[in-house]
């Protein structure tokens, strides 16, 4: 197998190491998108991670009433993105696919291109941000539709601890994704231990109740450097306990504050995933496009992954 | 002065030790009585506290809908069973008085016996269980007639995390509380790090807004060593973040899990309110009448003990 990174997943690796990105807006100057790719390929190839994401950003207007603090622009495809622009990087991709924007037949053509690739593809699917936004092709029909069309394409969910927080069921969507194909999940950047930490214990109970065996985990952190940085990710549906966000208000210097915090929220859940036997993994990203933020996600990155290495190392 | 409890919290001291009991029933024949008072001042006397918290116990079904686990039957008045049944146990005694049970005649001649005390007296005033009760007199003005008859009286009052979790304004109630006359906080029993750490975050940031000094928090830990005491817990206010709630639920031993839980929950808190230089003391209590339950509490008053005690030292 070409893809080691397929090789970890498969096998339930604990201490995987993504770095996560958007495309570039689509209306950016060909000269410019030259220089993002040849900046972004020198970066990555200077990381020792397992593996990159390429998100789809979605206009989520329908899922929040509150105006969006940063304005919505299209990008360009995220697979286009990965396979093509960032085609000469070694680094297997994870391609997240919207599939709301999709009719069966796109998705279906899609799903034919992945699986003719030759190393084995690996993608994370997204269903519809909200219940009242037109739904292209559901996630349950492009589950389907992968099986049918695209069987090496390795599949991930994303899982969202806040909405455990709210409705303690997030981990039975999770065991309905794995029935339905997915591999490994993902979650938003964690800023909240305490919904984590009982997303990841509902789901280590319930795996352990049916006699089945967890999925890894891939847990996303992103730097947080500044008071809009904040509101966007809180608009993003992040949660932030209040004292944290008094922590991130009050700092001297925010973006720094955050890799602390990001660490130490990292190590406790980590401990915790490690006591119930949960493989988890970490996917750093920056939800902004300042160069302080994207420098400090490759720092904290670096700190994660350090973590997972000298923790692996005790075993 | 004769009270060392008294100095310490004037001094706003870190690290102040007590233990909480509620009296016995009021219907508990007097043999009995003479036996359980026999015991707990055997108990009390072998522990290294700083104060004795006497509970009112109130009849809290205006507050919630849902029935009380265990009946609500009467109790020894709080102040008889503390300076008269207790009376030989050397250790200062804090007194809860429920006001919302007097009229303003008899709320003053209590005031008057409090302060014809030799010793410094100290008191918790409790207002009424919610909106819905009926209050004798009202909390505003019980600190005012407090002021006026017992300018002696040392008081605290009840702070509340789980309500700073939803309404974010527990530390102005602290505020103007303080502002009423109060001197140090209780809180109720602490499983929930994350709405404790938050309201401590804001009392730090108001209290520094103010140019103010902040006040002695006295954290309340209390074993759970069954499903029926966690119910009863979670009836009374106390917030279970569920995955705390699965590792009670799921432990082969849970007092012990509960005692380990409230350690580690202590440290995390005792480690923030230092470093924003807020004085943190414990209060430990059984919710149950269980004689484990009873027991472990007696166990993690000396392990928080230590922990202080050890952390102190450090300095």
């Amino acid at each position: 197998m070409d893809n080691s990174l397929a090789e970890k997943l498969t096998a339930r690796s604990s201490g995987i190491s993504l770095y996560g990105l958007a495309p570039p807006k689509r209306a950016t100057p060909s000269d410019e998108l030259k220089d993002i790719v040849a900046q972004q390929v020198a970066r990555l190839q200077s990381l020792s991670i397992d593996g990159l994401i390429v998100y789809d950003i979605q206009d989520e207007a329908t899922r929040i009433s509150e105006p969006r603090p940063f304005p919505f622009l299209p990008t360009i495809d995220p697979t286009t993105y990965a396979h093509e622009h960032l085609g000469r990087l070694a680094t297997p991709k994870i391609v997240y696919r919207c599939v709301n924007q999709d009719t069966p037949e796109s998705f279906v053509e899609w799903l034919k291109d992945q699986e003719a690739k030759k190393s084995t593809p690996l993608s994370v699917l997204v269903g519809t941000p909200s219940q009242h936004a037109r739904a292209g092709v559901s996630l349950t029909d492009a589950y389907a539709l992968a099986r049918q069309y695209a069987p090496r394409l390795l599949l991930g969910g994303i899982s969202i601890a806040e909405r455990h927080g709210k409705s303690a069921n997030e981990h039975e969507r999770i065991l309905a994704k794995t029935e339905k194909g997915c591999r490994f999940f993902v979650t938003q950047a964690v800023y909240d231990v305490t919904s984590t930490k009982s997303l990841l214990s509902d789901y280590a109970v319930a795996v352990r109740e049916k006699g089945a065996v967890p999925m890894p985990i891939i847990l996303t952190f992103a730097p947080c450097g500044s008071m809009k940085t904040l509101s966007f990710m809180k608009w993003l549906g992040i949660a932030f306990p209040r004292w944290l966000e008094n922590e991130l208000r009050l700092a001297d210097n925010p973006l720094s504050a955050s890799l602390d915090l990001c660490e130490q929220i990292f190590v406790e859940i980590w401990d915790y995933a490690r006591d119930k036997g949960i493989p988890v993994g970490v996917n750093v990203e920056s939800v902004s496009i300042r160069k302080s933020e994207i420098e400090a996600s490759v720092e904290l990155l670096k700190r994660l992954h350090r973590r997972m290495g000298a923790s692996a190392n005790e075993i």
